[in-house]
């Protein structure tokens, strides 16, 4: 029975109001929420040095309607010459739909809407109907040097569909959203890029039902945004979903790509490997669309066996043991896990409060080991494949985590995580909504570096103080994994905030990371780019850019830093 | 014993004479041999329609010395400045050296050598110490319009290191042929890409005494070219071993990679996987010397446990049920075998005749299984990795194998296998000597086109009398597999064999095939390959050789058809 006097914040329960800011920047569907429960509550009271009274009023919550000052600059002459090739019934200028369609979710993005305040938006917003449609706008875009962006999903987390220079944008979810093709030999599917998660992962399910195949498929690929995010969006941004260690993450995936570009259009070659020179499949993935548009991929789909799954959950007396097994079993030649994670102590300690393990037979069992709240790290994994296959991989995880001290914890806490693996993201408004801001950086690392990186930027995010640092790792290679930092504070000022991410970035770099495992660049991370991979390099990708798009036309305004003079990209990632 | 009225030919067991033209063109060790066998030897006159008076007299063997009728162009002045950087002893321009450096492994080259025609030349051949050699003679041949042509280990069969504008061939496995890092910890090693197969492996296999590792290492790449290929070479060529299904090909193996080009050098990010954009490492990936000279490169090893493997053979009652049978374990997800091949009818009666199972009671049994010759197909293979993981995999081949009908064979026929995975090219020479040209060509293919490519292209090669076609398929991945075509047949001129040769590859790229699986483009197959990219794709890859190359040295004459105009591709191809 709850407490009388317990306090529990006024939470919202409203669906956005059509047309608002709000409806854009809230996370997912508008009717679902995840609403912090009262550990978390307590919790963030806590470490953020809060109290109940810090949650009695709401800021700014972003419900009035959308209203722009800028109308649309491209002259009725182009307006018209982009209905003639997609109809009126395709192409819109309202301020709703320029604003939507401009915006992603980075917190910087949901702090600004929340106030009323739009970023920078498109003139035009197209709903393109097939590949021949995007051929003639590029084409039509080129002639006239108007700038091109795309939005899949529009998850993005790094300003990367931002149109910087206005123009036109893409919609691909409206039309472009079909299965093309399906080889049930070749175990490959080719779809048009606007196809969402949820849609592709079911198609596969039910292949036999709806591409009259003889088994069931998965597209293997389950990234937090699973469920508002687009295919051709997982491609071009190099996404890597939460069971990446055993299917691969969308760079493996994926087997070949369509795209129309300003210099033409072409499909990749979808061998399964060819010693024909450098492979222009490989030049593609990642581009952001600022190369070209993508409009069809064939992926790599993989036998649907959810009874072989196997599960596991350890919990290991320190981040050092629990990374030496996740080493141990990354380079056993086992196989390797799907879902993969090992959190770092802060993170397993802010877990064990959540799922109220502290105080249980269970914590008073870590107790006596000598596991410590501040040590202790928890392992969550689960194997597929084929049957003995997968039962395999779970025992010699068992061998190898035992002989690490660790305390086998069953497989439940991992349906526990399966149950809530693409909900987290909701609860996002609810702290916003009292002016707490979560957000997450995170980075590929070899395991050499792994150790100092983790250090460095937990320093120095606690040299702010009531500042949470949750860590994991949640994708594993026999060379390296990846660090997921997520971090939540009170921040007074918009700008005392992103110097702070700055300053985490640039840790993150100067530490042995890169600027992002799985999210891409976009137009966020793009003035680290040069420092990343030095001019030679950097020049490499300004020579394609060059060549794909010689009028500057798409996703222009920083991009992977292609088209910005030095300083420019600073500029554009403050002005958000 | 033998029947004293055997014949026998006279298969030469002389080590080539030093500074010969057959010192050049001979496979492998001057003082190795592998003759036919007399069931080979019977085979091939019933098969090629020949008799023992056919193998009375050899032809041409190239035992004369080397001499070249053009001198080194280069003036006195560019010696100079070269021997400046790399020292006198570095720098030769006898005519032995030019045009040992000059010589790949072509059936063509062999051909011509051996009647003492000598083919392109550089001006120089350099041996240079270092990375920084390298970057000071790219440089100063790129101030100077001067070509550069690397030689690895001499192994190329596409004309890879033909130096087409004479200039200066870089030797890189005199000097750049050490291990610069190693990482047990991230499991990689760095080394300088001179480096030679057996080296390479014998320091990992020995890693505990020569590397302070803890464990012992294989590189896992097994190419049946090992003994006389350069670590280099397989990167750049896109290279794929003999276990390559479990262990990758070089493409996958190789993490990052270090560049000299006119325009820079730069060493590529060595993370196991970031979403920063296009990758660097992957356009230089079977660039083959045409955008710069690779100086180093980090590859992924992997643990050696020779203890845990399992090998196993079967024999299918059609080329049909193997095929299938091959798919349904690269689709069955349960890890894949490292050695995986399977020959076609005509492969594996050659196979059953060389190994003597004629007539045997294996044969008798095969013949009441129904099980005819011309129809019934070999696998064999091997399992690697952790002892539960291979013991599965071989377990899993088993159940499927049965289902499609074959036969158990046991782990012995792999055993003789791999006692002679390396040596077969011996006994190139010895047909040769009988003016008998044995070649090969090999692609890449999809499930879906495999059995309309493999009878379109024996089809072709059966149009000629008396000649052989062998074919396996001995890479394999969920999405397809690799043909490998072996062809044997006496050719009166060797123009009607390059009019044949061509044939072969136009059926293959008609049928879905690519140029090339694992032998690279180089510059014989470089006349198809706009027809195989497209111009589109062509043109990026051209873009990115002006952009490394602006003054077209490196490796240029037609590599990867990057730097040729129109019909000049194909001229250089038939200028050999």
């Amino acid at each position: 029975m709850k407490n009388r006097r317990t306090f529990v914040p006024a939470w919202s329960d409203e669906p956005p109001a059509p047309g608002s800011y709000r409806s854009i920047f809230k996370w997912g569907a508008p009717d679902r929420f995840k609403h912090p429960d009262q550990r978390l509550y307590e919790m963030l009271k806590e470490r953020l040095n809060l109290t109940d009274h810090d949650f009695a009023e709401k800021g700014p919550m972003g419900n009035e309607p959308v209203l722009l000052h800028n109308p649309p600059s491209l002259e009725g002459q182009h307006r018209q010459g982009l209905e003639a090739i997609v109809g009126k019934e395709n192409l819109f200028t309202d301020d709703y739909s320029r604003l939507k369609y401009a915006s992603g979710k980075t917190a910087e993005e949901a702090i600004s809407l929340r106030q009323g305040i739009p970023g920078r938006t498109p003139d035009l917003v197209i709903h393109p109907r097939d590949r021949y449609d995007v051929e003639r706008i590029v084409s039509y875009c080129n002639e006239h040097a108007i700038a091109v962006y795309v939005y899949g999903g529009g998850s993005s987390v790094n300003l990367g569909l931002m149109p910087v220079r206005g123009g036109v944008t893409l919609v691909m979810n409206t039309h472009m959203n079909r299965v093309l093709s399906f080889s049930e030999t070749n175990q490959t599917i080719t779809v048009e890029p606007g196809m969402m998660g949820p849609d592709y992962e079911r198609i596969l399910n039910n292949a036999p039902e709806l591409l009259h195949a003889k088994r069931r498929y998965t597209g293997g690929h389950f990234p937090q945004s699973f469920e508002f995010s687009s295919v051709g969006g997982w491609i071009v941004t190099l996404g890597s979903g939460q069971e990446s260690s055993y299917y691969g993450d969308m760079y493996q995936i994926v087997l070949s790509q369509e795209y129309v570009t300003p210099v033409g259009s072409f499909k990749t070659l979808d061998f399964p490997a060819t010693a024909t020179g450098p492979k222009v499949n490989d030049m593609m993935k990642g581009s952001e669309g600022a190369f070209g548009v993508l409009v069809g991929a064939t992926l790599r789909v993989f036998r649907y066996m959810p009874e072989t799954r196997r599960r596991f959950a350890f919990v290991f007396p320190s981040w050092q043991s629990a990374v030496e097994a996740s080493r141990e079993i990354s380079q056993g030649e086992f196989g390797m896990p799907s879902v993969f994670r090992i959190s770092d102590p802060e993170e397993t300690d802010a877990v064990m409060k959540l799922y109220g393990v502290e105080g249980t037979v269970l914590d008073r069992i870590m107790g006596l080991r000598g596991f410590k709240t501040g040590e202790r790290c928890l392992m969550l994994g689960a194997a597929n494949g084929e049957k003995n296959f997968a039962l395999n991989i779970r025992k010699q995880v068992r061998r190898i985590c035992r002989s690490r001290g660790a305390i086998y914890l069953t497989g439940l806490p991992v349906k526990s995580w399966e149950s809530g693996r693409y909900t987290d993201p909701y609860m996002r408004e609810d702290l916003n909504d009292f002016g707490i801001i979560i957000d997450t950086l995170e980075t590929p690392v070899t395991w050499e570096k792994l150790f100092t990186l983790h250090e460095q930027v937990r320093s120095f995010i606690k040299t702010r103080p009531h500042t949470v640092c949750l860590t994991h790792a949640s994708h594993f290679y026999p060379q390296g994994t990846n660090l997921y930092f997520i971090f939540m504070a009170r921040f007074s000022d918009p700008d005392e905030y992103k110097r702070f991410q700055e300053g985490i970035i640039d840790v993150i770099q100067k530490n042995g990371g890169s600027l992002s495992h799985h999210h891409g660049v976009g137009k966020m991370m793009a003035p680290w780019m040069e420092a990343h991979l030095g001019k030679t390099q950097m020049d490499v990708l300004r020579a394609l850019k060059r060549h794909f798009d010689p009028n500057t036309i798409m996703n222009p305004g920083g991009t992977l830093s292609l088209d910005l003079a030095e300083g420019e990209a600073n500029a554009v990632n403050r002005d958000t």
